[in-house]
């Protein structure tokens, strides 16, 4: 079965739950990705996005390198990728290198919360992109220190996530069977009462 | 000044931006709670988006502790709260204790994105909280020892935050000037090009 990319993305949408964001639940990590760019007043809405996060003491730790296609940036990005990333991803018309301050600014001391801060300023970039139609995808899979030495990033930062962004394609323009089953394959979750409990083993009573 | 409970949720909206989705520009982080109790309905929404996050490996690491006022959970959580938090955070209806398995269930090895990917189920349910009318708070500022034992939580979960979920009450209500001042201050973000790179130091040309 051939999906087209209009099919592809609604059959990964979430199950419907009343009351919960659209967004929410249209949100899914693509690889295969169109040619057609990303506009800067998109790019300017995903980064505001992310902006308004949450974060400890409002330290705003993240940073974000971002590089459009046939940039020295994107380039670079790509270059440092790991495995089967290095097959699809490059194709991404933006490639956004997520880092995070470990440190605070002002007193210097140790921020436990710097990843944790830059998950959430993705999870607000990602849920964006979906709301503008763009599809993206988070990537822990990149060699850390090459990216750090290409990019000379200080010791204080770490690297957190490269971010795929842009508009869906055509599953089978991948190429490979493995990036295609999984383009086509659908989302799945733990169920709640593994994941929200009122003591630890126990589900909580939602209903 | 004396800000009603629904000036104040207008004074903390972030300025808008066209194309942004309103829920970003909406969520804060509120110290001052009313009675007004959650719905097991809307507690349900809320962890059902923070179920759709993205993780690697899809691995879900978070697990959620969920308490509702007079609850031995919400006591509990209450109870080890850190300086000013231990002031109004114990008046939310609900409170939340946020933790990621920091090894992956299959293979035993280290997931060193737990605590991001936490970051973003915790981002996807404040703001579907958000979007549902609720106000919420996620904290960094408790006694992360006595929590575990509290709880009796294994040593491969991180503890990450604590989030206080309800609807806004008037700050005055807060009784406390230092938090009264918090709740009217209008939300601060860094400008964009501090945050957005196209290589280190040098901000991307987003316009």
């Amino acid at each position: 079965m051939i999906l087209t990319a209009s099919e592809v993305n609604e059959l990964k949408h979430a199950p419907a739950v009343e009351g919960v964001l659209p967004t929410v639940h249209q949100r899914w990590s693509a690889r295969s990705y169109a040619g057609r760019e990303v506009s800067k007043a998109d790019l300017v809405r995903v980064f505001e996005a992310a902006r308004w996060a949450a974060s400890a003491n409002n330290e705003q730790p993240w940073r974000f390198l971002v590089g459009s296609r046939n940039s020295l940036t994107h380039e670079k990005i790509a270059s440092a990728l790991a495995g089967l990333n290095k097959e699809w991803a490059p194709t991404a018309p933006v490639l956004i290198l997520g880092m995070a301050n470990t440190r605070f600014e002002r007193s210097g001391k140790p921020n436990s919360y710097a990843l944790y801060d830059l998950g959430a300023a993705s999870s607000y970039l990602t849920l964006e992109a979906a709301a503008l139609g763009l599809v993206s995808h988070q990537m822990a899979g990149f060699d850390h220190e090459a990216m750090r030495q290409l990019f000379d990033i200080p010791t204080d930062y770490a690297l957190g996530c490269v971010i795929a962004l842009g508009y869906q394609r055509e599953p089978a323009a991948l190429g490979n069977e493995q990036l295609i089953a999984r383009e086509h394959a659908p989302r799945e979750r733990k169920p709640l009462s593994g994941l929200v409990l009122s003591s630890w083993g126990e589900p909580a009573e939602l209903s």
